[in-house]
């Protein structure tokens, strides 16, 4: 350590607000160069080169071969599949001194396809499937959290290409299984998840999701096993009602009511209801938008949920995609003079309506349900307005938040939530690339066929960041012993030469038995501090060479647990030895 | 190989020149992406990891400790250090979706310099020698011969910090010795010339270069050692003679005499010299060109030189770096009215002149040497013009081409002419970028001084293709064993059952002894175009399972030599292990 390029700092940078960026900033281990991009340090590219090689290990195990894409490439194969323009802002895009397009490859489906179609032409060259460990690009509109949201980053992905549909499976069970082995050598604590395939396109897709309270991604669970994204979660639609066993449609003075609550206290005081009190499941709230599609149109829309739910705004985005959800403007209230803040409703929504604004809303909008919403005057909302009879949206929208409780879509319970850090995503492709570039082989009957892909990622510097995540304490970090830096932190506790001298021969024995060792050896650094850095940094196993040398013994430490006894120094080399292998 | 992802091709690819580039696309080890940009196939990036190790080992043992930076980068610290234009086009800018501008990392010295400064600050902390192996964007005006120029490349960078001059010697002379570490391992053909160090600014500067004819650097080496860069190479300047020896001058008609050629000959019938035939050496011929300044600015610049050189392009470049050379076009010689082309003299030239074009010569024109030059009049030339006498240009320029036979600057014989391609340079950059970013420490008195750095950097991707280059015959490339995908390639001659098991088990004996086998067990490809991809394909030792197999022996051959000899089965293993260890 007299030596490592290292600086442990004793405050937390000021832009870290998730226990992984300050820590891993703090312990040296990465370092920031700009918004969403780091500089790997010494002890961080050593963590960073473990998850690579386990990664590499089990891909190569489940036979597929390792390539290496560029980073920096053309336009045209993107522009064939539409990425181009889908990818929107979240593309890196340049052009080079002859002004031709170019971009940072976020995921390169694209190449692998065109590289297979380059070389490969027969249904006897498949199944095949091709990885890269590469670095990525993405001017993510939010970087944050250190490396576990970077707009430049390592990852892992994955290509299978297969003849047909049963192919595909197969490639895609063994990637799953791949991945299992993968987490589970991380040392994550982690969830499968249903996904959604979002901009991706495909079909069969799950998520490999570290639970972890700062994670940005929303995962549900049931008590029958169940587990989705919060994205993917389907709405338990109830069945419809009778169209005519409500009352007549009739607006009413409701003053000062422009909040559900404040709907819902009115409601109960003038207009009670006789089974039971009105809650704000009863009501239908319209929120409005602006969608920005790729080719930079904007167009609004209206959403009508339950007014006890909000609209879940990652939820909506995933529905929307690849257009983005901008907020409805004063200008454009301005543009619709029949929309009356507070009090919307569905006549003068929809894309027949003089407004011409589409309407979709929650499956619960069930034909026959019965709701009160906006009257499009201010102070008034209609009461027993009823699905199929008083209004007809143009479709309905999985964008209502997921709540706690809500039915697992398969009927295996209640759902809990939970969060997770994204860490892993297999996708069943399917032919939507293949098709779009032309990836063709000769199938057994000499007709050509359009190639089935798979697609799968695995984010490599994240997990490096959701590791500490799930591995730490007040302290500082708590390395699983796959990927320390180091196996041991050697700590000299004391200011005298033979104490020095032992260390220098325990190190140099540890390391002939294969044991690395982080050397604290600074001369002048106080006992205090140098053990404040060793639980900042995190090695599985400190040694402590200190006053017990006297009577022939070290202190050994397990840094997860705290425990420590003290080691004769005969025995050391030999114990930890077989502690860390 | 039933397996691999692998397509050898038969032809030349239609933009290869160069034998590397011709072969490791044939081989299947790259695949072209775009003008400059490749992929890595499995073969291929096996090398590359090889090199790449080979490497990390070797400045490992030099105490530099390794880090990686990211390739997308701010701009500001190339803003600080003027590298932001200077870089000119060949710098890969781009905007993210702030509008704010970044640059894709064609060297890192700024950033490098900003980590230390970041972290360090005492003169105990150095010295400190860093290094990474990184993938590097120069946005080449004219990218070719595939890896060997590309605008996306590995490379490692290294930078040394030190408090004194006499420890950036050190630093120096150890990086210069882990250089010559690793091109030995990689088995180049290589020299160490001076090198210029162009933009980067700074001192003393090597570059190592393999010999190869298909190399863009020319080189010059002496008898007695000298070897140097051509652009480095400093002209021996003749003694100044006295300014009265020579007659006034004289203007003659020259007509039809455009060239150099004609001229001599012209004078050579019309006014003939005394004591010999005139030769070309006697003319000073002007060169015009236009630098192109990063700020955008245009310059006419004046060159001249003895009529026997011609102006050397790249030794120009590099003189007037960061300005770029363009050609003196139409429309400048409109706008410069006293030039007649042709027959362009000096009083038509230099700064001080009507005509306001800086006029640089060669150094060989010493005050008193006696020049026939341009008269500035078409078809009449100046006899006996004096240098120092008759004109002062503006400067001298190191901008004539160096010819085999020109003496060595440091007086140690005639100069040979040979071509290399730059694999590795090592500057000392002394304290310019320091300086521009402020990274300064406290010496021993507690005084701030400013950090002196050394840059040294080793061409990985390139690496590849120059040992291709050094090492492959008509049939293809021949791999030195440390760097080759495989140790052995193993071919099964034949159809008989037997003969596939018996090679199965071989591959795993051998697998199990630690000799890697690349298998050629494809069942319906017959044994000639096994043995074809076999040598293309350049493992150093072949085995071939055939008819010998009857009578227990396989033939191993030696790709390099040719040399083939039966051995038994049953000493194969031990064998190969001692060859290929």
């Amino acid at each position: 350590m007299s030596q490592l390029f290292l600086r442990t700092l004793r405050d937390d940078p000021a832009d870290a607000e998730v226990p992984s960026h300050k820590l891993l900033v703090r312990a040296g281990y990465v370092r920031r160069v700009a918004p969403g991009i780091y500089s790997w340090l010494p002890l961080g590219l050593k963590v960073l080169a473990k998850v690579e090689q386990i990664v590499r290990e089990e891909m190569d195990a489940i036979g597929s071969q390792e390539v290496r894409f560029p980073a920096l490439l053309p336009r045209e194969p993107y522009e064939a599949t539409n990425r181009w323009v889908e990818y929107g802002p979240n593309l890196f895009r340049l052009k080079d001194r002859r002004g031709t397009d170019m971009l940072l490859g976020p995921t390169h489906e694209e190449m692998f396809a065109l590289l297979v179609k380059d070389l490969y032409s027969s249904y006897k060259d498949l199944p095949l499937s091709l990885y890269q460990i590469q670095t990525k690009y993405r001017d993510e509109a939010r970087p944050r959290a250190g490396i576990l949201r970077g707009r430049e980053f390592v990852m892992k992905d994955s290509y299978s290409f297969d003849v047909d549909d049963a192919g595909l499976e197969a490639s895609y069970r063994a990637h799953r299984e791949a991945y299992v082995r993968i987490f589970d050598r991380l040392g994550l604590d982690y969830v499968i998840v249903h996904a959604d395939s979002g901009a991706m396109g495909g079909s069969a897709s799950e998520e490999f999701l570290a639970v972890a309270e700062v994670g940005e991604d929303t995962f549900v669970r049931s008590p029958g096993g169940y587990a989705a994204n919060v994205e993917a979660v389907t709405t338990v639609v109830p069945d419809p009602l009778p169209l005519d066993d409500a009352p007549a449609a009739h607006a009413e003075q409701t003053p000062d009511t422009p909040t559900i609550e404040t709907l819902v206290a009115h409601l109960q005081e003038h207009f009670p209801r006789e089974d039971r009190p009105w809650h704000a499941g009863d009501t239908l709230k319209n929120v409005l938008v602006v969608l920005r599609h790729p080719d930079g149109s904007r167009e609004p829309l209206a959403i009508g949920v339950p007014g006890d739910r909000e609209v879940d705004p990652k939820r909506l985005e995933t529905q929307v995609s690849p257009a983005e959800v901008e907020p409805f403007t004063e200008d454009d209230f301005a543009a619709h003079p029949l929309l009356v803040k507070g009090y919307i409703g569905p006549a003068a929504l929809g894309a027949e309506s003089e407004s011409g604004i589409r309407y979709l809303v929650d499956p619960r909008v069930v034909e026959g349900s019965r709701w009160v919403t906006g009257a499009n005057v201010s102070g008034s909302h209609v009461l027993d307005l009823v699905a199929g009879r008083d209004f007809t949206p143009d479709g309905t929208i999985e964008a209502a938040e997921v709540r706690a409780g809500d039915p697992a879509p398969d009927g295996s319970g209640p759902l809990e939530l939970a969060r997770g850090i994204e860490m892993g995503h297999i996708f069943q492709l399917g032919r939507k690339y293949a098709q779009a570039l032309g990836l063709q082989v000769l199938d057994e009957n000499g007709k050509l066929v359009t190639v089935t892909m798979g697609s799968y990622g695995v984010g490599i510097s994240r997990a490096v960041a959701a590791v500490v995540e799930s591995s730490h304490d007040e302290l500082g970090i708590v390395w699983p012993r796959e990927l320390a830096p180091y196996d041991v932190h050697l700590v000299v506790a004391g200011k005298q030469p033979e104490q020095f001298e032992a260390a220098d021969r325990l190190v140099a024995d540890l390391e002939a038995a294969g044991v690395t060792v982080l050397h604290d050896d600074r001369p002048k650094v106080s006992p205090g501090v140098k053990f404040k850095d060793a639980e900042l940094l995190g090695m599985p196993t400190i040694v402590v060479v200190g006053k017990g040398l006297a009577d022939g013994v070290v202190e050994v430490k397990d840094r997860a647990t705290g425990s420590r006894r003290d080691v004769p120094v005969a025995g050391l080399v030999d114990e930890l030895r077989a502690v860390c292998r």
